[in-house]
């Protein structure tokens, strides 16, 4: 028989140390920022009947495909890909009973089986929130509040990211004004032309120009078809996106002012002004400045859905992992207004605004911007044992740590100190507790900060050694506790070893 | 084109409102004793190679199946099933630079393509916890005294619970004595005579005296197959078993005493009892008592794969809802020693023990106990809309509610008070903030109590009956956030207005 090779398989990952508390930690922060909003959480299955998720990752990317298998009745099963698709059978399912707006948030894997590439993997976290049932831009406007909230709640600054909004209505009225509409040259030229848009923060006008006209070759010498526009077309657009190219930036308000003259006499463009200049008003009042939430006429957002007020949340550091030149983190999610939710199940639209967050980008740059408390880092207490029939006394050290809500353990190994030191150092340690024979008959234990003993630790080879070494103090074996909970966290409330012994 | 019907999978659920927030509340204060125990939490994902799972799962249930499919490059995969199969995958592939004992923690969905049953279902939540490398019984006492302390945190008292421990090396000690072993009667005998032992709780003595001999047959009149053993056998077993039976409860060491008696002889057997004697020792060493952990020689665990200590959570509250007669609420939890984790993909075996507590049965019990703080069910403050165009001073006192930290949102939809107060009452909000013209005028706002005036809010129509109704406060427009935030924590420390201005 041959033995089966213990492998993860391909595009998938394990979680465990400080990428896993990173990870904890943002899905919690975020969780209580959207709960401050009135989001209430949902939790769905990572399987569904494949018919019922329908076909929207088509329109995610091209490139990504589902994973699909069958259950003992030979349906047609699916590992959910997205937050969105789940939702939308969540609603249709429940619409009946459902008290509208309906407003949940939801945090979960989702699957791709897609080609794995580096930084691309085949289960990663989404983190979303969607309104559902409510028309007005006022739903719209919030998102932009809760992102920016969101971001400044885990500890980056204003001016450290930057929510850009803009509005499908006002695309889709310039684009008719010029006749570049879907329906002048059709919804896959159109979508071309609303894809090329969106890359002017990354190519800047003049790429754009060429995705918007002939085509463009890349630095690596790949060719990217153009959308074919002819010369007075692709004018008016870049005049249409030189506002979000203005440095300093222009107060909201102002903006809307621009764009109003860029697309007058566009019915569709001049509402998607005039929503622009509500939300505006709204976020105003909720005092979100344009260092927070800016219009930026660029932002298009790929997905062909979108039919009102998109966002994206963008990080405005530079990331020197990018490839090629430093440029900014870019965007860590985004979303916006669709209206053809529940339509395929019910026959009917419900409007509906939402935003998804990527919750393995947002660490990354918290990771590059060194937000990640220490204390989330910190491993439990490790109570040597030095002599293997003591363990009851380890024990009871142990315990009473525990009651005094310590993290602690007993080293359950069978190694030697030197070991058990190396042990509780990759444990994360913050200190380790020694009691041998010449403490127990003094009726004290040792204690040793790993952090400052850290450089020597490798050279302690016995307990001779260890009494000679720095980084420990040695307390009242009645004091352990009082003492531990000095030492990490010297600012905390004190407690009597009784009071701790009661607990 | 026909629409697709929006349903889940079968045995499949949506989770939200009161009932994840149970689930959520549970996760989080296990996570937080396991933690303080010195366990570190792992994450795989859900989806594994199937031959890297192994074949667990056949011993687990002969009636479960797991979920199988394909990925791109038509490799098996599977849906895991347990928790136990992946954690041994990751130990085998990182076992190089895995620092022992390896102490995790892991929780999440596992999976089963099994039949859908009341009560049974195809995807739910293990919590599990295991020591990898070490061969000492202090980590099987570590385990028993965290069951008792989770069970604790959750608001289970001494007496509504009981773990129950025993030693599989006893057990075989006895069988081997009585000819009965694997090795004298064959291993799927055996495990027929392990799994009738375990019964002895929900049986008594007499049901297992049966299966232990010619079979049962049971009220439904189906025939359970008996193991065939002799009276001689039988007699022997059901003297052992009777230790569990007895009441009052004996301490542990009688206990372990009376057993020693019963297994002298054999060698496995009197190490069994000797390894029970050391976890005494250690229990009692850290104040957990007979009340919380009891030796009980009925306790086998059905799973083939254990080699020493067991132990079993059971909660010994009566349960109504039990088939049949009142009984108690049963087990929500077990474990124990186990040496073949790695085996079958490194060629050798290592040492480790491990428990697995069932999230929905723990929630189902603290449901019956109404351990659920109220607290956890509350929902936002929601600040009515009654004037369309006033959208942007609702909103100013939705961020100010939001920036002291108290969940609030504006409404929405489009619908009248009365439905706008119905939809409040439906998310459980605790109070609705209106602003009519009547309030503006007089710079104040209504706080109205949802909970005391959930009776009468049906009858509501209109502005002008609102204003007579009860359940409701006037205070100045510039109070709103400090009158809220009294309202909601009566004896939470003042902060000015101008402070929560501020935030």
């Amino acid at each position: 028989m041959t033995r089966p090779l213990a492998r993860l398989p391909k595009g998938l990952n394990d979680y465990i140390g400080t990428g896993l508390s990173l990870h904890d930690h943002l899905i919690a922060k975020l969780s209580e920022v959207y709960r401050r909003y009135g989001f209430e959480k949902l939790v769905t299955p990572s399987v569904e009947y494949a018919d019922a998720l329908g076909s929207y990752l088509s329109d995610h990317d091209s490139a990504s495909t589902p994973f699909l298998f069958k259950d003992d009745d030979a349906q047609p099963l699916i590992l959910r890909y997205d937050l969105t698709a789940p939702l939308a059978r969540y609603v249709a399912q429940n619409f009946a009973g459902l008290s509208l707006p309906f407003r949940r948030f939801q945090t979960g894997s989702v699957f791709r089986n897609d080609k794995v590439e580096p930084g691309r993997f085949r289960e990663f976290t989404q983190f979303d929130a969607d309104t559902v049932g409510s028309a007005s831009v006022a739903a719209d406007a919030e998102f932009c509040m809760l992102i920016s909230d969101s971001l400044s709640s885990l500890g980056l600054k204003t001016g450290d990211y930057i929510v850009r909004l803009n509005n499908r209505k006002i695309i889709n009225g310039l684009l008719d004004l010029i006749g570049a509409g879907a329906g002048a040259i059709g919804t896959a030229r159109y979508l071309g032309v609303i894809r090329s848009m969106d890359k002017v923060g990354r190519l800047g006008l003049e790429g754009v120009k060429h995705l918007l006209g002939a085509g463009r070759m890349d630095k690596s010498g790949d060719f990217a078809e153009g959308a074919g526009l002819n010369a007075n077309q692709i004018d008016r657009i870049l005049e249409f996106l030189s506002f979000s190219v203005n440095v300093p930036v222009m107060e909201r308000a102002q903006t809307c002012k621009a764009l109003e003259k860029i697309v007058i006499g566009s019915a569709t463009g001049e509402e998607g002004v005039r929503e622009l200049m509500q939300i505006d008003a709204i976020l105003a009042a909720a005092n979100f400045g344009s260092d927070r939430v800016r219009v930026d006429p660029s932002v298009a957002r790929g997905l062909s859905y979108y039919t009102g007020p998109v966002f994206e949340a963008e990080l405005t550091f530079e990331d020197p992992e990018a490839a090629g030149k430093p440029q900014s983190f870019g965007s860590v999610g985004g979303g916006g207004r669709y209206d053809d939710l529940v339509e395929s199940f019910l026959g009917f639209g419900v409007p509906a605004t939402g935003v998804s967050l990527g919750v393995s980008r947002l660490a990354a740059a918290l990771e590059l911007r060194n937000l990640l408390s220490k204390k989330i880092e910190r491993g439990p207490i490790v109570v040597l044992v030095l002599d293997r029939d003591m363990l009851t006394g380890y024990q009871a050290m142990v315990s009473e740590l525990r009651n005094a809500g310590v993290p602690a353990e007993m080293y359950l190994g069978d190694k030697d100190m030197r070991s058990q030191i190396k042990y509780a150092d990759k444990r994360r340690s913050p200190y380790v507790v020694i009691e041998g024979s010449r403490e127990r008959e003094k009726g004290v234990v040792a204690i040793k900060d790993l952090s400052l003993g850290k450089q020597i630790s490798g050279e302690i080879g016995s307990y001779e050694e260890w009494l000679k070494s720095p980084a420990q103090i040695s307390v009242q074996r009645s004091d352990l506790v009082k003492e531990i909970m000095d030492l990490l966290d010297p600012n905390a409330p004190k407690m009597s070893a009784a009071q701790s012994h009661m607990l």
